[in-house]
């Protein structure tokens, strides 16, 4: 039997708008509903961000709280959070879900390695800030995801690795199709993988018209796949999907058709090594 | 016969100091007479910053007019400005070269196409400026060289083609090893090389230790190589370059031990196209 896929739902970002989709969850309430909807739907781990009231991005440590409490009232979905926040933000800013310990503890949490351009903007990862994040995660006892939006940031792991601030094997997700920086090919995916630390397990986050396509892509190689609205709002062309949910649903579609069962949040806690 | 190989001597750049090699060339002069013995040893190109009268590196048009025209007074060699600058400059600081037109106008600048980690900080090129650099190579009638630190920067090259800021095929200049971003492996020279657009031709800038060794990979590959004190310092482990000479020297034997000949100014012309 194949190994079990892991789907991420990144379901709230910190880009994407009410203006762009009525069905981007806000709330604590309203992400803890779609949440245990994209579980059902086939999600083991949510990728998570959250919004103040009026929707503006923040990594505000006690709207975190509020999140994790709600979906864990409603679903076992593993929870991770992200470190990247809005660009813009200070470390200390971005890093508010890092001081969320005991029940209130994400089960892992995003590192990226790199700085690259987003969009018209950039995504500012300065050696030494990584080294920050990569430090605070490992104090509470997570295990990262690297985030990698090229192929250099996974020789960044290498590098982060011999500094004692990641352990190999790890687990990637590879971030294709932001405007202004690597754009995705399966040959690319295939030069990713095959750059990766021995025995490191990845996603790959196709952001856009890429999403959907890319669950294919990660069927057919092994690996595990990332959809939702933070990185495409569309589940077929024009047609602007109901909530996350409705993603999930499709990319679970797509790993069976390729003879992979979508992972449980227990196969996925294994498949992952968290602890 | 095969295709000459161009040699590029990147002199002098922005990080390398007279503390770390008493052989770095610093005045218009120190440039020119070095740049005369790169050309006698191989170079078809020097890839030129300056530097003010005590060291610290400047984009200002008129150290480079004088480098320039000392340069032009000794040699044919071509020459390529940096638009690179150094960390923390602005544009109107980085695009000093592109301000001199007739006579003392440069045979070609680097255009960089996006933002990477550079050590312990951030070589900083968000898409407004990447844009603003391309017009002003445009409007003084330069072809720019694009520089890449990462795969993902050549896709940005086809953006901006599609902009209509940059001409493809295009000539690129794939800097592998810079701390905190892409490191050489010969897989990944050969991964880059089949993502470029067609007919585009390529030229390896290899960082510190790898610099001579990636000459050996470019020669092999058909392709080309940049040398040179802004890059490593070292003509082997250990030993000081006495000057850009000697490390295009060392370049140009094994250019010839892979049946490759320097192209000369002229043949450079041709080959990367330059008006």
């Amino acid at each position: 039997m194949s190994t079990p896929m892991v789907i991420t739902a990144a379901m709230v970002g910190a880009e994407t708008t009410r203006e762009q989709t009525p069905h981007l969850p806000i709330t604590a309430e309203e992400i803890a509903e779609d949440a245990a909807r994209c579980r059902e739907a086939g999600a083991a781990m949510v990728h998570l961000h959250v919004r103040t009231p009026d929707g503006k991005p923040s990594q505000d440590a006690e709207l975190f709280r509020a999140a994790i409490r709600a979906i864990r009232k409603r679903t076992d979905v593993l929870i991770q959070t992200s470190t990247g926040g809005a660009v813009g933000m200070t470390v200390d800013q971005r890093c508010g879900p890092l001081t969320l310990t005991g029940e209130d503890r994400p089960d892992m949490a995003t590192l990226t390695t790199g700085t690259v351009n987003f969009g018209e903007e950039v995504f500012w990862n300065p050696r030494p800030l990584v080294r920050d994040i990569a430090r605070r995660i490992r104090a509470i006892g997570l295990r990262p995801e690297l985030e990698c939006f090229d192929v250099g940031m996974i020789d960044e792991a290498r590098y982060l690795a011999k500094e004692g601030l990641v352990d190999l094997p790890a687990h990637f997700d590879f971030v294709l199709g932001v405007p202004g920086t690597l754009q995705p090919r399966p040959e690319v995916l295939d030069f990713m993988i095959a750059s990766l630390p021995e025995g490191s397990t990845w996603t790959v986050a196709g952001v856009g018209r890429h999403q959907l396509a890319y669950v294919d892509e990660a069927a057919k190689r092994g690996g595990n796949a990332r959809v939702g609205l933070e990185d495409n709002i569309y589940v077929s062309k024009g047609v602007l999907a109901k909530g996350n949910w409705e993603l999930v649903a499709e990319a679970a579609k797509r790993a069976r058709a390729h003879g992979r069962e979508p992972a449980t949040p227990e196969q996925a806690r294994k498949l992952l090594r968290l602890s």
